[in-house]
């Protein structure tokens, strides 16, 4: 009945790989694996719905419009909606796991 | 600005800890810190609220009303509202990490 976030965590992804665990109103749980993967040059996140997000594997650096954050495994942060961000970087070569929960108000 | 969640993990724990790090409308997250902690015994927790519960370092075995569920860093189950379960065994003397998150739909 359980499952494993880490399963099937391949290696050489060509994009970064979002996968919904749970779907409900008003939330969404996705287990997102980055393999060195970055948002593109000038691209911010600008999303509808707030993002608690937790990096579980490796290590990422989130940028904000006013300051970087660097996240390794335990590490997290809420995002609210609106707030702009990327991913500056993931570890290169390696499945940097997160777990990220959506969720409006 | 980000926060670690396996920060603070006392040792001897007299209680299980649970502490809310988001707390938003239909949606709470929390992490829950078990030291060798089970349910007592003949209880079983029943609740109002969805639980999607990940298990982040040591382990721990649920147990539903038809099943027994090992539980080892990464597995995660979904628990619907109303489904009677308790936590039959933690890690003696280890911090067992949960993340859960409480929903309603």
């Amino acid at each position: 009945m359980p499952s494993n976030i880490f399963v099937d965590l391949l290696s050489h992804l060509p994009e970064e790989l979002a996968q919904t665990l749970i779907s409900a109103d008003n939330l969404r749980i996705q287990r997102i694996v980055s393999h060195g993967h970055a948002s593109p040059e000038g691209f911010w996140y600008d999303q509808d719905q707030h993002e608690w997000v937790m990096v579980l594997k490796w290590a990422a650096r989130l940028r904000f419009e006013n300051v970087t954050v660097e996240m390794s495994p335990g590490y997290f942060v809420n995002i609210p909606a609106d707030k702009k961000h990327r991913v500056e970087w993931t570890t290169p070569d390696e499945p940097t796991s997160w777990l990220a929960v959506f969720y409006t108000t």
